[in-house]
């Protein structure tokens, strides 16, 4: 019998909490422990494990086969993404894109070094977004690619809106356009503005003496964030944010609009509704770090994306049962 | 400048046709002929491109980087497929599901004596709802899988139809449950019987004197084919035949429907509208020929499937142009 993949989780956020979650939901992995900035002893875990500081990362590098980074792409990541892809197999979700190439770099040249494999950007966009667009361009060559987010929690918009002056709480929600997704799915291939492919919706708690016009022409006029788009905002009490928006819903669609031949159009789709945005995103990391631990294995080192990893790679099946069971 | 990749077309039928439209398609690659088992004079091809005769094939090994066999699964395919990958890159639609381990037993055993590269089984079911069947358990492997076929032509059924006595021709669509489809959309997770989830509904032109109800309960009755579906049967008359449904339409959904936690439900669909099946089916098979042929130059031999290509091997641009403009 084969022994289990030993996972170690880097950082306990909502993500940390996610890929705990999804090992348990496969067995051929085993978590070896959790690994956190804060004093381990204070570290509240869904289920038991083992609580690390990450100090003793470098005393572990024996015991775990992939460690997957839950850290932010912000801070976390650019600092610990290099510095851990010279001790371990590691896959994270590496989500700011036009930033990619430049991490891809970073994280490349240390794990080359020590012969190890680092799966950056997993998750589902950058992720199975990303894959659905190439397999789209690949396969229909004259078309046109539309990626529509939502309907769901946009954190860095909410953030945005958090930090109006007035506002003591809130969330907002992206929601694609329903007349532009039915113009691409018909293979129109129309040309849509920013405006035109999603709204935005906020949920708002006013400060005590706060004005409401105020709030909202400063949330709907806010350049980047809201001003190139159709914007509502509703006021709630705390109570009602708390009740009906604590969770972070997501998903949105990947639709490939193309022709074969003058005559015939031809639509992919690809879609996401997920109740919970990090709950899938952790999933998705798992299921690439045993994909990381197999190019491991067959000697594929170095930074490598969901673009270079075969779906096969994926499964904990063996390909000839992929091929028996799934083809 | 790199050299484009040189393509032979084994067989001219629906699939062959398309292939050869693909082809112009993509700029990285060219035609070098047509292959036929008819006399090549006779071919009448959409486009002018060189036509040989199977037969000269074998002189042609150093001409030709891939050949797509464009025959048939049910005799084409399982006597063309292994003799061709002793000679040849392939690539094929190889598609009777049961028969998959077989025939790449006998695929590979020639292509990796001659160090060629088979991919087998490459389309779209067979092909991209196979790639989603692993995605989906692989990323929510505590889910269920649904694949529904449809709208669209079937070749099997329409051919079951024309052999009913009394039928001077007709064709059979496939058309998916939508209740099914919402159920399954919504994380309901149904058991469905196959008779939930499809319905089939003919169109049929009688021969003279032939009587309608006996006509219809052949039809309906039909086992394998009908006895399990509800079907209804629509008579009309030759002229609307060929200008209503002379058209080769299909598509259909897989749907991976699971749960991260004991709370969230995550729902994952990929879905094809297709214009024409052969075509896309075409489009299918000249992206994997790509792939095909940069595997065979990295030293990947013997038969491989889909679940065996990385996503960016599909794709002309780079690697490093996938991480810049898509990822």
């Amino acid at each position: 019998m084969t022994s289990k993949i030993r996972i170690g989780i880097a950082g306990y956020g909502n993500l940390g909490r996610g890929v705990q979650a999804a090992i348990a939901k496969n067995s051929d992995m085993e978590l070896v422990g959790v690994y956190s900035r804060r004093d381990p002893d204070t570290l509240q875990l869904a289920q038991p494990a083992p609580r690390y500081s990450v100090d003793v990362l470098g005393d572990h590098v024996d015991d775990i086969d992939v460690l997957i980074l839950c850290g932010g792409s912000k801070s976390d990541l650019p600092e610990q993404g290099p510095r851990m892809a010279a001790l371990f197999n590691t896959v994270d979700s590496f989500d700011t894109h036009a930033r990619i190439p430049e991490y891809y770099e970073t994280v490349n040249a240390p794990a080359k070094a020590a012969g190890k494999t680092a799966l950056i950007s997993a998750g589902w966009d950058p992720g199975m977004f990303s894959i659905n667009r190439v397999y789209g361009e690949a396969l229909l060559p004259d078309g046109e690619t539309y990626t529509f987010w939502g309907r769901g929690l946009s954190q860095g918009h909410s953030d945005a809106v958090r930090r109006v002056p007035g506002v003591a709480g809130g969330v907002q929600y992206t929601i694609p356009s329903p007349e532009a997704i039915e113009q691409v799915r018909a293979g129109l291939r129309p040309t849509l503005s920013t405006r035109e492919k999603h709204q935005r919706e906020c949920y708002v708690v006013l400060e005590d003496g706060a004005d409401e016009n105020t709030v909202r022409e400063l949330i709907v006029n806010m350049e980047h964030y809201f001003d190139q788009y159709d914007t509502t905002v509703n006021f709630i009490d705390a109570q009602t944010l708390a009740a009906e928006h604590s969770d972070m819903p997501h998903g949105g669609f990947v639709i490939r609009s193309g022709n074969t031949s003058e005559s015939q159009k031809q639509v992919i789709e690809y879609s996401l509704a997920l109740g919970s945005n990090p709950e899938f995103t952790s999933s998705v990391l798992v299921a690439y770090a045993r994909a990381a631990f197999r190019m491991n294995q067959r000697g594929i080192t170095g930074a490598q994306t969901v673009y270079d990893v075969a779906p096969g790679l994926l499964s904990p099946k063996s390909p000839a049962q992929l091929r028996a069971e799934l083809l």
